[in-house]
């Protein structure tokens, strides 16, 4: 990013010069009206900030990975999973998400939900849930209550 | 950072659990009226992300570095140094600031000016500008009304 300085417009989760992008390739894995931003990648810096923004009754990909999440709504409302807990979340909620945990965010039905995601620039691939691995997070009945697969 | 999901209060700038810190040490260099917090530091994350809240009026040090700034403005209005250029910067504004690049943040004089900034977790102290840089940078009329020493 060249750009000292990149001005937010009026519409929410938009930005002079910042692609609005996939979330990821259709069917590689299962989610609901959600997009990509990506606000900082740059060499000298070790992670990059990234926006989401949700639609309403949106999902992300239920997944984990290695990696470390540091997320902040930016606004809306919505919930995630972190490991076996939902947690509902607000405007500058902060969800920490450790190493291989589940996790997921969904949007309320009436309003998106738009949020930061902190990563290490260089980091592992997302994993899947296995038919076991859901069987095992379905024991919950809020998280089966919750999950969208 | 343990908590799983950390609420932000209804006061601009608290977040349950995430201390208010002083910017600096009083005295070490310039600076009025400005709070840090560090709402994301972990083993696992190659950056922290911490929020700085600075009072109306109120200014950071002026100084430059090796690492990289990626700031995104949370709340409220100011101005900032990027170089030799000021920008007016606003809520969800991103600024980029390159290594060893001079660079102040100053709140309007009616609100506060509140934003993150991530940065590597392994990084360079910063440096105070000398006379000279001084006199270097208030070549520029704006410059030179704008930084405070």
């Amino acid at each position: 990013m060249t750009t000292k300085r990149v001005r937010h417009e009026a519409r929410r989760g938009a930005w002079q010069g910042v692609e609005i992008l996939r979330y990821k390739a259709e069917g590689s894995a299962p989610f609901k009206d959600i997009t990509r931003q990506i606000l900082f990648q740059d060499p000298t810096l070790a992670c990059e900030l990234r926006y989401f923004e949700v639609g309403a009754s949106g999902y992300s990909t239920l997944e984990r990975h290695e990696h470390t999440h540091a997320v902040m709504i930016l606004h809306g409302r919505g919930r995630c999973l972190v490991g076996d807990r939902v947690f509902e979340v607000g405007e500058h909620d902060l969800v920490h998400i450790p190493p291989l945990t589940w996790h997921q965010f969904r949007a309320e039905s009436d309003a998106p939900l738009g949020f930061l995601c902190m990563v290490n620039a260089e980091r592992d691939r997302p994993q899947l849930p296995t038919e076991e691995d859901l069987r095992a997070l379905r024991r919950d009945p809020e998280v089966a209550a919750f999950i969208a697969t």
